[in-house]
């Protein structure tokens, strides 16, 4: 049988999360805590299993979540999204990104992406015939020539992928960024795709600018976020998808073939849960913490902390270390000093040798201390 | 924007549904029970959701859950697959069809359909550029002669899908069937993906004849199994996808792009609750004594009832009653009598005026004895 992905394997997250288990090492690799999300959140599940929410739920989402995340997303940004024409809940964010793509590209069709990039994002695209354009952010401050990016222009352009906070180099876009792709884009068809699932996730009173702030992006826009990031439960599988009407129809077109519907109990849950607190104002601080709190440890390591602007993920140079290639480098480090990492050529499609690994900071602190102390043995 | 779909709407499932509730009608439309799943499901959710099952599941599935597939497998069909490398956890069969159908149509393969066929397979072909070649089975039997579909095969044939029991008529394949089948492939490398979601819902003492009972079938098939059906929670969003390692491992390339992993407390609390129950022995009886009842209510309506094999599903000819098209025929019963049913067309890609609909019956005696009065007055 002739592989559709050829170059593709298992993805770096499970292979990282299935060594650190092996050798029971710390896990910073893949993105998730390692502390419980709030138990009232578990009791909202019980009580929407309780109350039948057990049969498919409608094809777009749970009517009262759709209508509560259009309030967030209005107390958040002052935006508004009709629930019923232009919000889909979906199966985590990975999920939203795989479709809008699915819903949008034909083949021959070129997308442009902004390496380092989330590992999804070019498989996906050649799955449906798309061509990958790449534009190479370089380290450690990952900043975008935006005249460059019109180079990769052609007519052939079907589709950007923003993603603010970026994973996995925590950097953010700023309103100069979003200011110069509005006239880049200006006159074209070009579509948005904006994984958006860090929104929250910024630092040092930064704002988050989102692409829903920018009328002449947000009608071109797709916009990916997560409640798993948001709830500390990425495991519940749950994320959304805004775009304006006509994108969101085409959107469902897909994702009703795709998953049909999204898990009944834990959308009721989510939905009673956000419309009564304000949960998810307190985050930033909280990562904020322990984003200082972990630099902070690693100071006194012999590996160089690359700036960490936003998401839940910390760069690492470790070029004063070693000369081995970042795979190699990681995987020594969890059989050897017994942490997990992600090496971050794994977010390119062709070979680098920045020597920089990703830790993942969503972690209690008596975990990264655990680490650090490991890490300075390194 | 240009639909990559465009002859595509929402889903009858969910239109129906949609209506039934607006109209206040008995929903017997999209097929879900209407009374609960057993509570010790729901009590090992809690469960898993306590002991902090709440982040991201290993990509194929959760382990305890692969291994108890296998053996329910095993205890069914007496035939093993791996764990490990040939058992994929999914969202639901339909994010299995649809993932299945990813991993392998490349634009231009040609995939080989029964009409009428679950509305999800053709639009699902299309969209990666496959194209549609359908066998039109004749009610009221449905039965398939299969030297007419080998006239459907070219060079470009790539797969077949099978769905036994079938959604929405109920035939189910034959033990002659499937040897047809094998005689027919034998010698090409024609896939197949057989939609197995119902394969506990087969009536009359008959047999399922899973492909996995053929090795020749086996050795190229995908199969899709839903928990959603077999422990009446479609709302959860769980099933599986069985396959060799080489279609599993193009099987999981696709999937981990496309949701990465699946609910982690509910695969936690049905590996539990499969392990420990045989609950799906009994499931047989339970819908054949459903089925027995829901017929014998229906006989002295002016519905002419077809013959049903399998599934939760009846359909009904209303050609002594009504010379209207089944979709206005289905909005006319739900708006006048308070029933919501499926017009069956609806599982047709081009028009038909063969005057069926389908009714679920996987609801209460109660459910069923209130539509069957109702259905008396059409
Ligand atoms: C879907 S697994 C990856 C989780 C994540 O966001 C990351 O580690 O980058
Ligand atoms: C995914 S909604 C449709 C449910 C179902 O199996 C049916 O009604 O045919």
């Amino acid at each position: 049988i002739q592989s559709k992905l050829p170059g593709v394997s298992t993805t770096i997250f499970s292979v990282m999360s299935k060594l650190a288990a092996e050798y029971n090492a710390i896990n910073l690799s893949q993105g998730f805590p390692d502390y419980p999300s709030d138990p009232k959140l578990t009791e909202l599940v019980n009580k929407a299993m309780k109350d039948g929410f057990n049969q498919y739920a409608p094809m777009p989402g749970n009517t009262l979540l759709k209508e509560t995340i259009a309030e967030k997303v209005e107390k958040c940004y002052n935006i508004k999204y009709n629930p019923d024409t232009e919000i889909t809940v979906t199966t985590g964010g990975t999920q939203a990104i795989f479709t809008a793509l699915a819903a949008i590209i034909n083949p021959g069709d070129e997308v442009i992406i902004f390496e380092p990039a989330y590992d999804c994002y070019a498989p996906t695209i050649k799955l449906f015939g798309g061509l990958v354009k790449t534009y190479q952010l370089a380290p450690p401050n990952y900043s975008i020539d935006w005249d460059m990016v019109k180079k990769l222009f052609t007519s052939s352009t079907r589709m950007i992928i923003l993603n603010s906070p970026q994973n996995p180099t925590g950097s953010i876009l700023s309103d100069d960024d979003m200011k110069s792709l509005i006239k880049l884009i200006n006159g074209t068809d070009i579509l948005i795709l904006s994984d958006e699932v860090y929104e929250h996730l910024i630092y040092d009173e930064q704002q988050h600018r989102s692409v829903m702030l920018y009328p002449e992006l947000k009608e071109r826009s797709f916009i990916v976020a997560s409640f798993g990031k948001l709830l500390h439960a990425t495991g519940w599988k749950l994320g959304y998808c805004l775009a304006p009407e006509q994108l969101t129809k085409e959107f469902r077109k897909v994702h009703q073939f795709n998953v049909f519907s999204v898990n009944s109990p834990m959308q009721q849950a989510i939905a009673e849960y956000i419309k009564n607190t304000d949960n998810y104002i307190g985050i930033t601080n909280f990562f904020e913490t322990k984003r200082n709190y972990f630099r902070g440890l690693l100071a006194d390591t012999r590996f160089e902390l690359l700036p960490c602007n936003g998401s839940y993920f910390q760069c690492a140079s470790y070029s004063k270390i070693s000369d081995e290639k970042d795979v190699d480098f990681s995987i020594r480090l969890i059989k050897e000093f017994g942490v997990a990492t992600i090496p971050v050529s794994a977010f390119y499609q062709k070979a680098n040798d920045h020597k920089i690994i990703r830790l993942c900071f969503a972690k209690e602190n008596s975990t990264l201390a655990l680490a650090a102390e490991k890490l300075r043995n390194v």
